[in-house]
């Protein structure tokens, strides 16, 4: 069974093949302080991620610039998140990370300029699946201060998205971009429909 | 033959056992664009170490809140220096790192809390050390705009250097630290006086 996506976008626009199961909306409603602080980490990967890749890339002003304000909102993300936590008290302590992202890494061409593309678009559907969750967790927490915080964010999510794709078309032909996006998207839908027993935000 | 400090501050200060020999601004003289392009480099560590130690020592609410201000100010001057480098058509290169980073890191210790006050510390002799080649920099260099604006820099520096010695407060006394402090700038002392053959910030 696969949830409806919401108005605000549709799939496509974030280049997903699936909506989220609802076996996950049950893995939130049973761990909600668990993906809370998987929420905490997600943000400090995308700052490390935003990283990295400014610094593998350097030479690439506009993804330099990019991923320089990336950073930036993704720090402000994961303090915000913090705060949340400790309004709540719930302890921060460090997670077992989910199998998502290795998953996705595993997909990963080593060779340049592959490479590169990959793993912009990888960040890209990272933060695409991000914002499908955002908004699901929008609509289904009744906590309205929850609510109202992931509907706050999910927008930055679809941007960032859409920029890491931009970008990755610095290294490829706009139609080889697409097409290794969607075998990548094809892949991702897989992965979160196989699922992973551990809450998380991208289980 | 050392150099003498600049009035601004004084090494004691900084915590430095020494001033930078001659033979470090004779490398400056005769690879003036490696340099620079080097201090590139030291801003992208500068930046990456700030965002490793927070998420390491995440439940430092004040480390945390350090760190974020200054990965801001590193990513910052990293543009700075990018910018200049444009400017004078230098192109940026990875280029093969000095052995100053790696024969300060191999001092740190493995057990916490012993890891982060080394870490903290290591940290924030880079920053020292940074700061006294800058002022020499300004002094030293015949280039005004390039004298300029290591003038512009230094001062940052010295405020980090501070920072990361007051966060390693947080993991032990005050006069553990202190003594650690001390330990660790006669060890970084003997590594300048060393020297590397590569030109860098730190050579």
């Amino acid at each position: 069974m696969f949830l409806t996506a919401a108005p605000e976008y549709h799939l496509g626009m974030l280049h997903l093949h699936s909506t989220s199961p609802e076996r996950w909306l049950s893995q939130v409603d049973q761990n909600l302080n668990v993906i809370l602080i998987d929420h905490a980490h997600c943000e400090q990967k995308a700052a490390s991620t935003a990283m990295h890749l400014m610094f593998e890339y350097v030479e690439n002003e506009e993804l330099r610039d990019e991923m320089t304000e990336i950073i930036a909102e993704e720090l402000e993300h994961f303090h915000m998140v913090l705060a949340l936590l400790k309004q709540r008290n719930i302890r921060f302590y460090k997670l077992k990370p989910g199998t998502y992202g290795r998953k996705l890494m595993e997909l990963c061409r080593r060779q340049e300029p592959h490479k590169a593309i990959d793993r912009l678009l990888i960040a890209a559907l990272f933060e695409a699946r991000s914002c499908e969750r955002f908004v699901l967790l929008r609509d289904h927490l009744q906590d309205s201060q929850l609510s109202d915080f992931y509907g706050s964010l999910y927008e930055s999510e679809a941007r960032h998205h859409a920029t890491y794709v931009r970008l990755a078309q610095s290294y490829g032909s706009v139609d080889a971009v697409n097409c290794r996006l969607e075998g990548l998207a094809a892949a991702e839908a897989t992965v979160v429909a196989d699922g992973c027993e551990l809450p998380r935000v991208h289980s």
